[in-house]
């Protein structure tokens, strides 16, 4: 413990609250205002995000990703539903049963693939078989992880053959963004093209990882959608009183797409740190680097090694019948090249000794 | 709406946030730490909270005051259990069903009294015609509201009769403490006293309304009662990633008894309020005035005059009866003399005219 | 215990089932038949309550009124909505919170009657106040008792007048109906005139105590709201595989208006009781016996007295400032006269002792 | 549809009741009884089960199978909890989520087998690797279906092993005995060895399925366990008032040996069904038969020819790779040997010719 840390990357979620978020905050905080979503700030937020999707959209704030997806879930499946979803997907494996909470006790029924993303021959069979007697469990939504567990990135593409598979299923679709911006800012696309246009009816938009201290936006292209999450909302406790400081970070991190430029600045990390693990010796990546997140297999000692150093991040399952240990690294907007770097050299000393 | 506000008493949820909170928040925004509360200040929440109550307890934070009464009476009753409550309490009324929903359905039962404390008479009529067939469905809870919805205190002495009574029937206690500081501000007592050593076992502490930006802390003075409300806190998405935050509000509010300070302000604003009201004819308060909110019966025409002179504040249903109409004005701790005179000089000028 | 039962009022589901219902399930008892609805019986089910209500009707079959009443009040709110229904109706106080648990935790709100009968005043109050704010806690139903628990028996016009208000209010309407058919025989009205005809949705038409072994029917007037029951009904464990002995039950029940016949001879029994003992000196009759319950109360020492004799039946809680004890009769469809008059000259005795 | 039934293979559920258990609901049929269980059948249930079972247990009886199984896991597991089970059984695919109403939304993570027979293996395996994160989604329950829904028996000492495994992870462990006296029957063992002394906490005990109209028992070997539950099934809906009727069913079920002597005439036929068909050229069974039921292989046009015939079952999903179609033959205690054999004859004939 006496080993000062060098650098964090353990998650995005372990670093502070962007700047401009936090003066947003400040600003925020004179006088008095109507509480409960009534106030000035709270007022602007689905215009200012109809103006990032280019379509009407109403938008529900609240402060953890894990209630902005089990809220949307809610908005599209009844209690004898079923989700489908990636097998790994965040909603099925690290959100204690929130999505079965909401939804009082919807099923999610997972769909396997390699890398995080869903591909549409695997919905498809899954559509075949779902696996539950469907007379009496009806299929009822797809909900897709934009960037993935795995740092992997759904192409345009493929979201419209999902969405397009899905909507002829009868499905409705949820897109879990709590790195979308990461997903985004590495498609260069419009934030249209992988959303709404491609099928998705409500979209977790991540921010807490991404610069906000809490706050996230749960953003309903079909607006009919999100007149009973009102409810369901303030039943489960996530209507703050004092809600501008909610609506406070949520402008602010779309003001000047502050969002896309603290994704591109993890991103950029990333791909920074994937490109000088890879050239290690004895070191490979498993997985494409395309949001801020890199996977990579390592010699024996060598995690040990970098902690000793300083750095922190987590060991993760390596693939099966794979003999070295795997590590996660999540970069974030606060992270510079000579970060990286930092963490380069010491790992290139590391492998050479 | 040309009219600026003179002064909001709508609610003391529209109030800014303290400034010592909000300075806490900007210290804490340095660096990384760890997530879901495994951060120094997280960790001293325990120890804070102990030291305000004198006993060990164990403390879940979260954002809302909703939420922490409803993970508390979770905390106290399976789905199949009856809640008794007084029959205005927020919980009751205000909440969405968020009970009911935390709960998994248990049913909130009302104790009628005129003033929303609960009698030991009232307690005792209950408990003996709950009014819901109890081998089906048992009585196991006793929810109290301190201060109450009407700005009244329950004493410590009542608060232990209920306590005897509660327990004596097999119940288990809770209090909604959203203003929890103005009653202890009000009685002058030790925490403690009007708590644990009363029989409460699970204490809403709320912070909000009274200088926070989001935050309120689940006490637990029965530690084995807190092990399974974190992962339903976990579970209904209240887990803040960067917890830090929700720490820091908390801790800010403890130190140097910021939230004592604050309420005695808030509640000498009211006390003053009232005492005006009271003086000036064709006024009358139909309930005392222990903690930030003033009840006032007013002459027809009062209240349109007041709010044209640039004051907010609610009406509210008279009592059965009363032929003048009431409005509701709530104190905060921003609040001055010369706020509160200023209100007094305008209201006696309307009245005289 | 050693003393001969001679005749029990306890409940009306003390009592066997009626011949002719038992005789149909041993007819259903031959070879093999399609399981969980699919069975030529329980295909003519719709067909026979369409023709007994005068229209279209879908129907779903249980076994117990608790689950009837519960999937119908699922099938008209959301968990975050409210039902009102008198305060101490069966599903409010009797059925082990089953209404919040079919409906995920929706809030029953009670409106207080005299007679178990809501009157067109008590709804419009509880419609100007209900208890709950209402922009959280949306009301969405009304739920009426047809007998009443207390013996009592709505009019068609009292009905009517309830179904319109909870219309304009936006409500829709449950009838539990667990004694329907001794409402129905009272009144002498077509069974249309007090549900569809007069705004019901929704009716649990119940079997049970009025000659079936285990069988409920949930009538639906509106077939829409039946599509998404059939799956809760399911997921609630209460479809039978060998659905044929329901539905043999039920059509049995229908056939030849057995329903009516049995009710027609519970409801006399019950007013040849009332009628004997309204003549015993120091015996009064709080409620008028429309149905097929005597609410009387009585001097200290009778009850005890009968029970001596071998009669069963409870005691139930007197009115308000009532000295003396109440008790309560129920009569069943095979009660003869003889029954009641043995009953009647045992209390003629004891009192005149 | 004019061809008449020869012989109905397609489940055990669409056979009629055992004449003497039909001989004992009509039995009970006489006079009146205390209602809800208090009526002397009811009563001796939980000393005939506790015969049975050569232990003293508590018996909840309900009228379905999906009941029995959602309320044994109901008690097993909380809400944010997780249940292990094969990725087949009838609890995770057959039940409408029922598992997941009754427990409020618990996960149930399937654990992939290739007959429906977990293997202490794959649960090794799970344990380490349960696909969700432990510390909100903690694992609770372990559910096996016995027979499974492929027909085929855990022999003892892998009940035991799997048991053994299950308490050692803390977990408690539920039996799926829909099938239970067809197990029983096949391994001829005391029905003590394969429930608690292997480790398992509650049983559902089917009896539909082998001889009764509507009963199921849940059988608690931890006695504590059950206290709660009868608060969960009467708030589900499923506690009979006319109870003496569900008790008739299971006293007849146990007397004599029934549910044996059924399961083991059923388990006959089986077993001279599956002879039979492996007999003939081009058909070849996947699996053991251990219970009642068949799945074979058949050739193309096979199964057209025998529904000509008037024979009835259901096709099946033939395992991966399988070019030729699978059909499934469920067989009962109303079979004979010469029941059997016409279906043989019929099929000879057809893949003669």
């Amino acid at each position: 413990m006496d080993q000062p840390i060098r650098k964090n990357f353990a998650s995005d979620n372990v670093v502070s609250v962007s700047p401009s978020i936090m003066d947003a905050m400040l600003a925020a905080n004179t006088g008095t205002a109507p509480s409960y979503g009534a106030d000035p700030l709270s007022c602007q937020l689905d215009a200012a995000f109809s103006t990032v999707f280019g379509t009407d959209v109403v938008v529900l704030p609240v402060g953890t990703g894990t209630a902005a997806n089990a809220l949307a879930l809610a908005a599209l499946t009844p209690p004898y539903g079923v989700v489908l979803c990636e097998t790994g997907a965040h909603i099925n494996t690290d959100e204690g049963g929130a999505g079965e909470f909401f939804t009082h006790g919807a099923k999610l029924v997972g769909i396997a693939s390699g890398d995080g993303r869903i591909t549409p021959d695997g919905l498809r069979n899954r559509l075949a078989r779902p696996g539950v007697r469907i007379e009496y469990s009806p299929l009822h939504a797809l909900s897709l992880t934009q960037a993935t567990e795995w740092g992997t990135v759904y192409d345009v593409s493929t979201v419209q053959a999902l969405g397009g598979l899905a909507r002829e299923a009868g499905l409705r679709i949820h897109m879990d963004g709590a790195r979308f911006a990461n997903a985004v800012a590495h498609l260069g696309c419009a934030p249209a093209d992988v959303t709404w246009k491609a099928g998705v009816d409500v979209l977790s938009f991540g921010a807490t990882k991404n610069g906000a201290m809490a706050a996230e936006a749960i953003v309903f292209f079909d607006p009919a959608l999100a007149r009973d999450s009102r409810l369901r909302l303030k039943r489960g406790g996530h209507q703050w009183s004092k809600h501008r400081f909610l609506a406070a970070q949520l402008l602010a991190y779309l003001n000047d797409d502050l969002w896309l430029r603290n994704a591109r600045q993890a991103n950029a990390a990333a791909t920074r740190l994937a490109a000088g693990l890879a050239a290690l010796p004895d070191v490979s990546l498993p997985l494409p680097t395309q949001a801020n997140e890199v996977f990579a297999i390592v010699p024996p000692g060598l995690a040990d090694g970098l902690k000793a150093a300083g750095f922190l991040f987590y060991p993760w399952d390596a693939p099966a019948g794979e003999a070295n240990p795997m590590i996660r690294l999540v970069t974030s907007f606060d992270m510079t090249d000579a970060d990286v770097d930092g963490f380069l050299t010491v790992a290139r000393g590391l492998v050479a000794a």
